[in-house]
């Protein structure tokens, strides 16, 4: 046997089956995932097989890697979700999630660093020696709500878009503060003395982390979607750009220290809408399948390891620092959240209730970054307890939280998301609307976002359209495809209709069920009419709207 | 900037981003790769790519790592041969394969090493010092035909079906006997005397090493298959398991030191009517695509690491050595072609022709994997001429027959692929013909592969479609599997001329391309009624057959 020859990949093919192999587990048991979510029942699985681990080879279980859970685990999850983002509900409420993502974050960073601080002074906990910087970093790695963790646990809540993006769009955006004000506190540590001029570089840094890395995502998104434009003779090699493209957007990023989380969003939205109208049916399915797939493997071996690193031997255990650091955690979270909903409210129409209030602090669940955050930690004495705080703070999130948010959506009766899709007639008055609404803007001199949507949408289909679009002169609307798509399903359906029919071999059933499509179809087909005609009239509308309000504006 | 940090994951993407990126740019010019193979183009790029490296850095380019190429590159390729494998035509003649894989590799290798030490012994050619066991083990490593190559070159030239399995099985089958013949070779250069037995083992181990590998590949398939029974609620990770299950049976087989390629090759053969039953049908156009998309990866990957390896300075020139290698390669394949076809067409009906030997023989094409094992050689002095000879007898073959091959084809006017699938009513007479053969066999007392095949098909359906389909008491025949594929086909037709028709927004179109589709759907019905009526004949036919010839075997 030459079992180190292999070894690399055999390990990591095996600990990938276990991980597939556990949630086939839960999924056979059907009342088991509908009660506990599927990250606890993983980290459940993490903390038995490192307890076997411990207690074979009595040492510490292998912690979970920070470079292989930033290299490698974390970009197939955010690309997934990014590639996956409804992007009209994040552009509405665009203010809002940045609002909680920026302010609310550093609102957590310096809140439950300082009330630590303010706990390590009291003398009956020994807790002196932990300075203010140290307290402050710890708070800048465990503010951050976790993208991985909330989406584990949202996707199976169901609540309503609204909700659901300011929770995970936040989760995702809060990367690049914490990113620079991790870093900043590090430096912080280990400089001898604070300038002002320091702390003025850490606000720039922000924006520069933040914004560089949507540039980088946006660069790198072009350049997949105009490489797609040439794939036409090699079908099979184009769902590879997606995943290429959005990788080195993500690794690029991480190289220039700007957060590649921002980065590689920018660049799976920035690319979706050309790449999907570039690439065949059939390699978009292929995307859409494998990108689920890779991130849902790696979200499994995440939690796994999550569970696998707890146990073993580097915690330091100090009853009041832990405590305290949860309580904060949550206290902080809800303030927050309570202040910025308040100034939210009062510039938006449509408001966030106070039950959808409570779900945003409650969901601020804590994961796998902060835990890689505090491995990376430079040493220092504490740096035990400061993973354990960060340990006990994860799993009280994921468990408690986790588990118990789902009753507490139900009985607070939660608006839930819609399951069916926008009918046609209501996606034509969403889209009148938007364009009303650009031409009022228009017309008050207000620069909303729907004139800059207006103005975005202008630019795309003028330049940038033409230059990474292959048939850039047949710009399908939405309308169309959904309807070629509904056509689409419609067909398969009949088919198998027609199949099933066949089956039991009676030719007569087969025939009725022919009969029957044939009136389907005709309603189909009357109902087709009537939306050429409604699209008909909203071109009219559009254009004499756009030419009598650019008019107006020029004079 | 911090680039260590991001270098290994950032240069593998980059690697595979010019990869894929110089595909991209040969089927800009449509001209090129209809008279060049790709494989000769990424060759070329590759060499390009060396001499760039070598011209700034002055030193030798890295060369391809032999552990790479078998454990991450090579596998992709061999499970999606192994997955697409026409299972028809492997097994009619699995026979000849087998024949030309064995004995005619072992002929290969006796005969090339034998003829290059008789060169070895003129003193003008100052190369008496390389022994008869080194020159075996050259031929041990440079006889083998490369699936890699063989499937690069073959799959654009589109020669008939039976050809092109002799040649690539060939390719994939040889393998075990290169690893037992490569494997003895260099322990014997090893041992300082060799002992009649060793010999004896040697001829034993490869029975081992080739059945080794098939069993260990059938035991992960039918896990594989068993597995996917279960994954009805979880969709996403069906794929997973495919790629999981057949990547482990390749490393296990490594593992213990039997044929990785032949064991992928088993599984991807086992586990696929199983697999593809159990899947739904993304899953499965997931699996198929990306599949396609890995191996094609991998092998623009090996073309230009072969090409950038090429260049450097561990060559040692040595005119008659690789001369005579290259002719040997050529005299020493086309006469075992010819003694083994003789002995095949006298016990077949169906002959091989003078013009498929011609093709047979000069499709031995060489490739990464002569390029691999040459580079794994002990260090002795020689070893630098064996790498030149290899590289000279790889770009030869890649090269020179590689473009040569489309217009020999040509000009012999050899049997081509046929376009078209074959209609129903060809599937039902051939698995008519089938039965009625098993029947001939079973009333003969032959048992030739017919027999062999209903035996199997009997197991398959009474025990193992029970364990590892989910659904085992619905097993559709391939008949109506296809008419279901055929009516979905023509439904999507149908949805996308209606969609034609109406983009214009003429309603009467629609209506007429409704109306001619409404005449194509009769005609298919009628079909289908035709169809219906022959599979029960069939299985009249099927069941009086059974019955009557089991109950005269058995009297």
């Amino acid at each position: 046997v030459d079992y180190q020859h292999v070894q690399v990949p055999f390990e990591i093919t095996l600990w990938i089956m276990l991980a597939s192999l556990a949630k086939i587990g839960f999924h056979l048991y059907n009342k088991l995932p509908s009660v506990v979510p599927e990250s606890c029942l993983l980290i459940f699985v993490g903390l038995i097989m490192g307890g076997i681990i411990y207690g074979l080879n009595d040492k510490s279980p292998p912690v979970m890697d920070s470079d292989i859970f930033f290299l490698y685990l974390l970009p197939p999850i955010v690309l997934d979700a990014g590639y996956f983002m409804p992007s009209r509900p994040f552009f509405e409420n665009i203010g809002t999630i940045l609002l909680y993502a920026v302010v609310g974050t550093i609102w957590n960073v310096f809140g439950i660093g300082f009330s630590l601080y303010g706990i390590c002074q009291v003398k009956a906990f020994q807790l002196q020696d932990v300075s203010l910087l140290h307290n402050l970093l710890f708070g800048s790695l465990i503010a951050a709500v976790d993208p991985v963790a909330v989406l584990a646990v949202f996707e199976e809540i169901h609540v309503n878009e609204k909700l659901h993006i300011l929770v995970f769009g936040e989760s995702l955006l809060n990367d690049a503060v914490t990113v620079v004000l991790y870093k900043l506190f590090r430096s912080f540590c280990e400089m001898p003395t604070i300038k002002t001029l320091d702390i003025f570089a850490g606000v720039g840094k922000f924006f520069v982390v933040g914004l560089g890395g949507v540039l980088v995502g946006l660069i790198f998104g072009m350049t997949a979607a105009f490489t797609t434009r040439f794939t036409k003779d090699i079908r099979v090699i184009e769902p590879l750009f997606v995943f290429l493209y959005s990788y080195l957007s993500y690794l690029t990023a991480e190289m220039f220290h700007l957060s590649g989380i921002v980065a590689i969003i920018a660049c799976a939205m920035g690319m979706k809408r050309y790449v999907e109208a570039n690439i065949s049916l059939k390699s978009h399915t292929t995307v859409k399948y494998f990108m689920k797939m890779w991130s849902s493997v790696s979200d499994t071996l995440i939690f796994i390891f999550l569970g696998v690193s707890t146990i073993g031997e580097n915690h330091e255990w100090n009853w009041p620092y832990i405590c305290f650091t949860v309580i904060f955690c949550l206290i902080w979270r809800a303030l927050g959240v309570l202040v910025l909903t308040f100034f939210v409210n009062r510039f938006h129409v449509n408001t966030i209730t106070g039950k959808d209030q409570f779900i945003i602090a409650y969901g601020g669940l804590r994961g796998a970054i902060c835990f890689s955050l505090v491995f990376l930690l430079p040493d220092f004495h504490r740096k035990k307890l400061f993973i354990a705080a960060t340990t006990v703070v994860i799993l009280f999130t994921v468990f408690i939280q986790g588990m118990t948010i789902r009753p507490l959506v139900d009985l607070l009766a939660v608006k839930r998301k819609r399951e069916s899709a926008p009918t046609v007639g209501e996606q034509i008055h969403i889209r009148f609307l938007d364009h009303l609404l650009a031409g009022i803007e228009d017309i008050s001199g207000h620069w909303g976002q729907y004139y800059w949507k207006d103005k975005l949408e202008y630019f795309n289909s003028k330049y940038l359209q033409k230059i990474l679009l292959r048939e850039y002169d047949q710009p399908k609307s939405s309308i169309v495809l959904l309807y070629e798509k509904l056509e689409r399903k419609h067909a398969i359906e009949l088919a198998e209709a027609g199949q099933l029919g066949h089956a039991p071999s009676h030719p007569s059933l087969l025939c009725r069920g022919f009969l029957c499509s044939n009136n389907d179809k005709t309603v189909i087909m009357d109902k087709t009419l009537e939306d050429t005609l409604n699209s008909d009239v909203l071109e009219n509308i559009q254009e004499i709207l756009a030419r009598n309000l650019y008019r107006i504006r020029r004079t």
